[in-house]
């Protein structure tokens, strides 16, 4: 290379989404390749309303590997991302741009060092799992500077070494992590039960709760539940395996019953498991006990599995509906028990598709003052109404896997400067 | 009998404990005998704090069964109170009082009604295993009446039959029902571990946490468990068995740390099954999850187990610490985490063993104002207290078990009407 050419700077930019699992993976059979004790399954959310955008860039001026998370500088200094870099690095491509006199070999991308800006169009600190979609963003971001040549199942096995449900956010729709069997963990690693379409009636309202505690982290608490835990390697070999081939059956026949019965049940062994944990773990509070008390009222009335509820590793609640008609009629029952607390906005407490909340009704924040208690609610007992404790929806539905973005203004690198266009 | 005979009234009164589980029953094998899945242990508390008082009457003026439950008449029709009855009635004795003229035949307590008046020194509705209390009382008592001569192991397989937890209510200090085999259920009974006085030194806190919710019964909470929950046999046949045979050890040998860890282990075992049942149950609240939190973070400060939690089907938390000293170290921790709400006094707030508060420090509420947090709170966070979520304490310890009470002053019923003394 000559002199001058150093001060050339590639870029990738992709966009990942976030993912649910209606199937929790819970607990790892080895720490450092993070290879699961059972399979799981997820939904892919639409990255429109939850995912995760990352530019990867990289130049020989570049002095060390840096990166920034929604325009904070972050260490880097974890083994995870080295994980993933080794890995892609070993599978890298030749790239070669004659016109700016840019020639990388394989070997090449061992020296050269990368800056990363990664952005979330939701709160990080929300618990919404955005390690798995930032994991997954960097691991596809990078395969694509790096020209590596790998097919999506191998990038998800690369991705799953950053943040193990970060191999589900690599397809859309509906995604199996097979759990593998190589000590390797090859094969340890996603596959696409079904695409963004197969099932598009779905819809997914999110409600983010307030919590006023400090959560366990899922990779302490997951370490801390094999340990300890004398109920996790039932679940893990026994009940796992026949739920998710029930699961597997119930989406490819679009079986709602069948698929909420199986998903609120899993989501509540997985908080089973943590609470059997020592010291025991709890990720749900009052106000997500009073979400599922709401639903299993409502479906117990109905007569009919109405929607179904899961919990990951944090108080949160993702409901989903069969339609839009079901998902407006949860809507009003949400903001009914949940309204906003004062000085809220009815814009920035119900987000994403804002259109199931015009099917329920709503428009203003009088209309949610006026909300009737449904007619499961009991009629001896007024309804008690838990304002603020919810500090807002996403209403949202299965969406696409990763993709690149090319237009320049998507980067969130500057090309001339290598940093972040946005820092905070 | 003569004629004018018929205006006689015999009567019998014991006083029986409540008890607190430490290896939890939750399960039937049989819901009409109430035969357990598995054995369970407990500890006998003290009558003096929490018992049952009971009076049971007859008389061939009675023309029918009627009970008093705190002085306010409640309906008898329960199976479980004739299948006690039953089981009484068939073991009877002859009954000769020649003073009086009173003569009763085995087979004559066929015939005869009974009236039966009892009364909980504890509020019944705080979920304090009030049912235990009240069904080995009440066959304690009629056994004393019936002249049923019988070891109190059988009288334990009767009261089974009232309320399971009910059979550990007919011993003193620490108490097992072994689940037995026989179809029959004459092997499901109690048996005495250890007195009250082979461990004097524990002490017993017991939280009675306000709650909002209406809680599930026992007797459909685990019904639906057994129905449901995919875990509960595995901890029935594999993981409480062997937890048996090491909290028999740990009381044997007044391990406290052993006793401490397989306590807390067994009532979180308990709550993840409640949590893997469809629909879920869910006993703790976030005042409970509290309680445990601050407990682990004091055993983890201290590297040692201070104190043990268990907590039944409700939110009330009972605390058992290994000596005077660090029960009086738990209460200033309670009592600063949660002070009494506004209105509250001192002497209505903290019930049961007065000098335990004494020897934490504490003669007024200014005194619990003036609490510093615990040396293993946060220094970063100013801690947060909770006042108004507790709605008292009692200090106790463990007891003795049933006795017969024979002054005329403690019965409950007037020996000249045959109605309760006091009557709401």
């Amino acid at each position: 290379m000559a002199a001058e050419s150093h001060n050339w700077i590639l870029m990738a930019t992709a966009r990942t989404p976030t993912n649910i699992a209606v199937i929790k993976y819970w607990g790892k059979r080895d720490e450092n390749l993070i290879l699961p004790i059972n399979d799981s399954i997820s939904i892919t959310l639409d990255p429109d309303h939850l995912s995760a955008t990352t530019t990867v860039a990289v130049s020989p001026s570049f002095e060390k590997d840096r990166m920034w998370l929604n325009g904070k500088e972050i260490p880097l200094s974890g083994g995870r991302y080295q994980n993933c870099l080794r890995e892609l690095r070993s599978r890298a491509g030749d790239f070669e741009d004659e016109k700016r006199g840019i020639q990388i070999k394989k070997e090449g991308w061992n020296k050269l060092h990368f800056h990363i800006a990664s952005y979330n169009n939701f709160p990080t600190a929300a618990g919404l799992a955005s390690s798995a979609a930032g994991f997954a963003c960097l691991v596809f971001s990078l395969a694509k500077l790096m020209n590596v040549k790998e097919e999506l199942g191998q990038l998800s096995a690369i991705a799953r070494q950053g943040s193990g449900s970060a191999c589900r956010s690599l397809y859309g729709g509906f995604v199996k992590w097979t759990m593998g069997n190589e000590m390797s963990g090859r094969d340890s690693k996603a596959v696409q039960l079904a695409n963004e379409t197969h099932w598009e009636d779905l819809i997914i309202i999110v409600a983010v709760v307030s919590s006023r505690q400090k959560e366990t982290s899922s990779t302490s608490g997951m370490r801390e539940s094999v340990e300890t835990s004398s109920l996790i390697q039932h679940r893990a070999k026994v009940v796992v395996p026949s739920r998710i081939l029930q699961m597997e059956e119930a989406i490819r026949n679009r079986n709602f019953s069948s698929f909420a019965r199986l998903t609120c049940a899993d989501s509540n062994q997985f908080h089973a498991v943590c609470l059997d944990t020592s010291p025991p773990i709890f990720y749900m509070n009052d106000t997500s006990h009073r979400i599922i008390n709401l639903v299993e009222r409502w479906n117990r009335h109905e007569e009919t599995l109405q929607v179904a509820y899961t919990f990951d590793a944090g108080p949160n609640a993702v409901l989903i509906a069969p339609n839009r008609k079901v998902a407006s009629s949860l809507l009003q029952r949400l903001l009914f028990y949940f309204p906003p607390g004062p000085d809220y906005e009815l814009n920035s407490y119900v987000l994403g598709d804002k259109t199931i909340l015009q099917e329920a009704g709503i428009e203003s924040l009088n209309h949610i003052e006026a909300l009737k208690p449904p007619p499961e609610a009991k009629d001896k007992v007024p309804s008690q109404r838990f304002a603020g404790d919810v500090s807002y929806f996403i209403c949202t539905r299965s969406g696409k896997g990763p993709e690149i973005l090319m237009e320049e203004e998507h980067a969130l690198i500057s090309s001339q400067t290598g940093l972040p266009k946005l820092v905070t």
